[in-house]
């Protein structure tokens, strides 16, 4: 399987999301203006792997142009490519200061360190949600959260894949881009884990009848007072799991996290292209520039979470006081 | 624009509903049989609508072979088309003591009866809902509920084109099979209302952000306490419309009351074709062959829905008295 992310020291690969799973084609960008497109065009998802692919952006920018301005610009246009999540600007801030400290050797060490932390969140977070949610039989998931979007073997995906006694995934589509349908369905098929896709309208129902045990989610942005931010479809699975007394698992590294954000009412909700939803696979699904609303987020409060799982531990309760620790 | 449902005595006409938007293909029937593959197939839908229809084709039965056994067999077949909905037994049921009763010209006049009922159904709940709504500026609905769905002018769409003061429509697409998309909005453009289309996923976020006013849905079926059987993605508004403390409201002719079905969880949900969740609009969106889950309606408890609207009134909180009391 060929990563989402890969770094040579000089060109960044990266599988283009937008055509799995019937194409695997791999985008190779030597410019930073390449990299913030990807970002826009969703080549390249999930927070962690947009910091990820941010920092190799602006790191082959300090190579290129030495020129603070230079560098200034790319900057600025790889921290505008997507407004949620906080990884992206964490990202470039971290390698902007090491290449005006110390050039473009010093930017490229930072984005690689970058990556390097988030592998290794990865397989911390796995570890710690896998003790949480050992003997779950049936776990339901949402968009994607595997190696396609964070670093190591991903957030949330990473949990499920190592949840002892585990016999089924629910995974829903994550309409309007279909990144469960998409990705996360081939992340499982490669894995070798039984699952199944359902829409997601549908998994709430599913839910309500008790056919699921818990559900794991990642998050874009993590607010100070725990409120998550993640794919639109996040919100209705919290307040069913609430109502069917089943844990609902937030995982993500705490890169996620900002502590910036008051709460989830502060957290800026990107509102895409209508054309996604009136299309699905290229095709109209609907009458020709019927008017859309399409927030690619939607807010979860902190109090229908049960367990914010990261690279640190867990925080459970999840308040204020349980993110700030996490973060000290 | 021609009718969902149309009939001349003889032949029965159906808008295909699985080619709108794009195309608008009337089917001319002329055998109960060619009416149940209709029913199957989703060319004609909504409970109403599949009970208006299953009754002319019983009617058409009786009057091309007058046997016993044949009446028996059209009958078995039309009933066992769709299992949720109540109109759809409860109709051929009518037609068939008709026939008994009285042969061919009675059973059709029976069947005629059922449309004439439904068409005054929508037109007396219309106005119930739009007096409990009056002053929404913005409601948000599901799946399609239109005059595609039900007699006359249909249930809570006919109730959503009557709402004083009423500024925008969201319209949710209702996968896997974009009722909402497809034909929800379709009858919004023809009827000149101002409207948006958002992915299932996306409505409860945008109650939660107090974008909503009200929430308005049909219904397949309603037990004996109140509990609602409708498209899957109704349960998620209706827990969304809860935690925003805004009105949840259910509509539905009298005839979608089953009172012989003592709560939601004795409603049995009809499993369809995982292929549905594979494709829309024709084209594969995951990988060939995925396992899929796909029930067709979930159930929402009584005690999320704030009025139920029929055409003999409103109940209002939702329980198993007040449900009695209407079909008192």
């Amino acid at each position: 399987m060929p990563a989402a992310v890969a770094w040579d020291g000089t060109l960044l690969r990266l599988l283009d999301q937008t055509r799995l799973p019937a194409v695997e084609e791999v985008l190779v960008l030597s410019a930073a203006s390449e990299v913030a497109q990807a970002i826009r065009d969703l080549a390249v998802r999930g927070a962690p792997n947009i910091g990820i692919a941010a920092g190799y952006g602006l790191a082959m920018a300090a190579a290129t142009d030495p020129s603070p301005a230079a560098l200034e610009d790319a900057w600025r246009e790889l921290r505008d490519a997507r407004p949620t999540a906080v990884n992206l600007a964490r990202a470039v801030d971290r390698v902007r200061r090491a290449a005006r400290a110390g050039g473009a050797a010093a930017a490229r060490a930072e984005a690689e360190a970058i990556q390097a932390e988030e592998n290794a969140a990865s397989d911390a977070l796995r570890a710690h949600g896998a003790a949480l949610l050992a003997g779950t039989k049936c776990v339901l998931t949402h968009c994607n959260t595997g190696a396609l979007a964070c670093g190591g073997r991903g957030s949330a995906l990473a949990i499920v894949t190592a949840i002892e006694g585990l016999e089924e995934v629910l995974c829903c589509e994550a309409r309007p881009l279909l990144q469960g349908a998409r990705l996360t369905v081939w992340e499982l098929a490669r894995l070798g884990l039984p699952h199944a896709l359902v829409v997601d309208a549908a998994a709430p129902g599913l839910i309500r009848r008790g056919e699921v045990g818990a559900v794991v989610v990642g998050c874009d942005r993590v607010a100070a007072n725990g409120d998550v931010a993640n794919k639109v479809g996040t919100y209705p699975l919290a307040l069913a799991a609430q109502a069917a007394a089943i844990p609902f698992v937030v995982a993500g590294p705490t890169s996620t996290i900002d502590p910036d954000t008051q709460d989830g009412d502060a957290i800026e909700i990107e509102e895409r292209d209508p054309e996604e939803v009136r299309r699905a696979g290229g095709v109209l699904l609907t009458l020709p520039d019927t008017p859309c609303r399409n927030p690619a987020f939607d807010v979860t409060p902190a109090a229908l979470i049960s367990a914010l799982v990261t690279e640190r531990g867990v925080a459970s309760p999840v308040d204020r006081d349980s993110v700030a620790a996490l973060l000290s």
